[in-house]
């Protein structure tokens, strides 16, 4: 059975995604959905960027995910349809989509502007395109219609900056690029571009973290703690609290990296 | 597959949906099941009905709608189920159904009073009939049990008052009937009854809007516009941002229609 | 089809809870994931346990629950799988489990330490074993794979203290367990442990209920009553509002229970 997930900005209260969720089943009956988020910053395209970039990776080979943050909803945005490695992709064209971008081989790139209107439903509102446009379209690639129906390739698709670690004289500035429910900071600085050889120290909103920890459970409860998180990235928590609250901490903040 | 809806104000931290959703794969293992939603305000049978009428068109005909809004839980009101169109309810007797029942011709409609105990759990509580009625009833209904087998047939269903737009000398008094996640205004004023030929001036809280835009992106953020949403009503939004926080809108607030 | 649940305290935001099911369906793409509650309060393994409690037994024999509120996640807490009656169970040994442990026979208990890396992600993160080794345990459960297959049986799975009713000279004194989204107080007597024969008293926060009522429609809106609720428990309510607001309630107050 093909899987699909949907990540808007539309909450879980006004019926919006069950409404996405019958156009879907309506075209592909046999298709698992899972929500990654629906509780996206309204329209915070870099926040939707970032939750799809940590989820997606974990769904199996030719999962759909259908994502709509869409603040330019009934102007002249495009809407895409694209295939990067082994995932699918339908999304407004605003730069949600820039982490697989970034990270991809480019012949493992495939777009299409989604502007044939045999695989939308056929009235179309001005403002709720996640249900009239992208819906169908991304059930459509789970019942197997190839990209090439669905639109014209196209190679210009919008892309948005996203934050990078800046390297020092002796280490890093990472940034803080989000907060989960725990309150822990996930920082934009991969593990990999981490020294492990040298000793290490973290600064953020002046408190100093030394060295690294391998889990909450290596130091005891309140404890500020740096450590590498489920998708490879620096971290900053508080163990069994919240390094968010503790810190008044938020998205953009600095974390210094400094070798000693 | 046959999908399914639920539609409750039981919010998502109880386990309540989770359990219905246990009994209904218990009967119907193969039901897809989506969620409209569970944050209707505590047994405010309008905003469900008002909620229901936006999502259940959009579903593949043969899908079973669960709503179980119920503030009569445990006395005497009745549980219903019916097929209206080409969709299938089951909900308590209160009105919830009031807006399919208004639209739909009168063949076209077929309630039964779901008094079968055969199709309820084996023990009944007096305090979660969604769990121990209405959940088994919809996936007896979603494994093909018809109607007549549920219950008896009845002709009196409850209706509740729906709010409806009223006419002046030189054009319409809408009324607020829902405010979305973004913060826009629904009406219950249908696109239809506006004549698009004239000039049309709106007023809402000492603010005048002129004319219709026909899509946010029409206009520069932060603009206050009237449009028609994406289920053909005429709606009041700032362009993104928030009209009900803007203008301090509720439900129920007048937005005034007039024909220059 | 195989249906499972997942119940954390990983909220709706992040997209934990859609990660983990797209690892699940990369198992077992045919199985029914049903989310009973992710708003679970952060690392509260009671709140988590009496959740489970009131949902599990609606599931049809067989189902696979997965249910991660891990504290100790990374440090050196087991992995448990288990078969409980006719449920399975996926869980970090903390007590999560103990309701069912408890009520069970102990020859309807089979518990497993998870150990067996061949059904676990093959990278393991410090820090997200729901996505790592909890949701791929569940779902080749879901897929049929013997407890066996999982890891070495165990019989001193961590059992935590659960609220229990004491008996006083003339009643019972018992305690508020949950608060539901309505404001209901529901507490740990069991209804077969009241003599219905008796009149009864009950008191919480300086008021006085009268006897029971069967439901809450058989009194006034804004009336305090007791009843007992949906899971055959002793429940304190106020007739369309809410007790916890009405007495200023709380979860681990007291009700006492005085027969006349």
């Amino acid at each position: 059975m093909p899987v699909l997930t949907i990540t808007t900005d539309f909450g879980n209260k006004d019926g919006f995604v069950g409404t996405m969720k019958g156009v879907i089943w309506g075209i592909c009956p046999q298709v698992q959905i899972a929500d990654i988020s629906h509780e996206i910053s309204p329209q915070n395209i870099l926040e939707g960027a970032h939750t799809l970039w940590r989820a997606v990776p974990y769904f199996p080979p030719g999962t759909v995910h259908v994502a709509v943050i869409d603040p330019g909803v009934g102007a002249s945005r495009r809407a895409l349809a694209a295939r990067i490695g082994e995932q699918y992709f339908v999304a407004p064209d605003n730069g949600l989509l820039t982490p697989f971008l970034e990270a991809a081989e480019e012949d493992d790139i495939l777009i299409v502007h989604a502007n044939n209107p045999k695989y939308w439903r056929q009235e179309i509102s001005a403002t709720f395109h996640g249900r009239d446009i992208f819906a169908p379209a991304g059930a459509y690639i789970a019942n197997g219609v190839p990209l090439s129906e669905l639109g014209d390739f196209i190679e210009d698709p919008i892309w948005i900056e996203l934050p990078e670690p800046e390297a020092t004289k002796n280490g890093w500035v990472a940034h803080v690029v989000a907060v989960d429910i725990f309150g822990n900071l996930a920082t934009d600085l991969p593990a990999a571009r981490l020294d492990a050889k040298k000793e290490i120290t973290f600064r953020i909103s002046d408190r100093v973290i030394k060295g690294l920890v391998p889990s909450y459970g290596h130091r005891q409860p309140g404890d500020l703690v740096a450590l590498i998180d489920s998708e490879g990235y620096l971290e900053v928590a508080v163990v069994n609290g919240s390094a968010a609250r503790t810190l008044a901490a938020m998205i953009g903040d600095w974390v210094e990296i400094v070798y000693e």
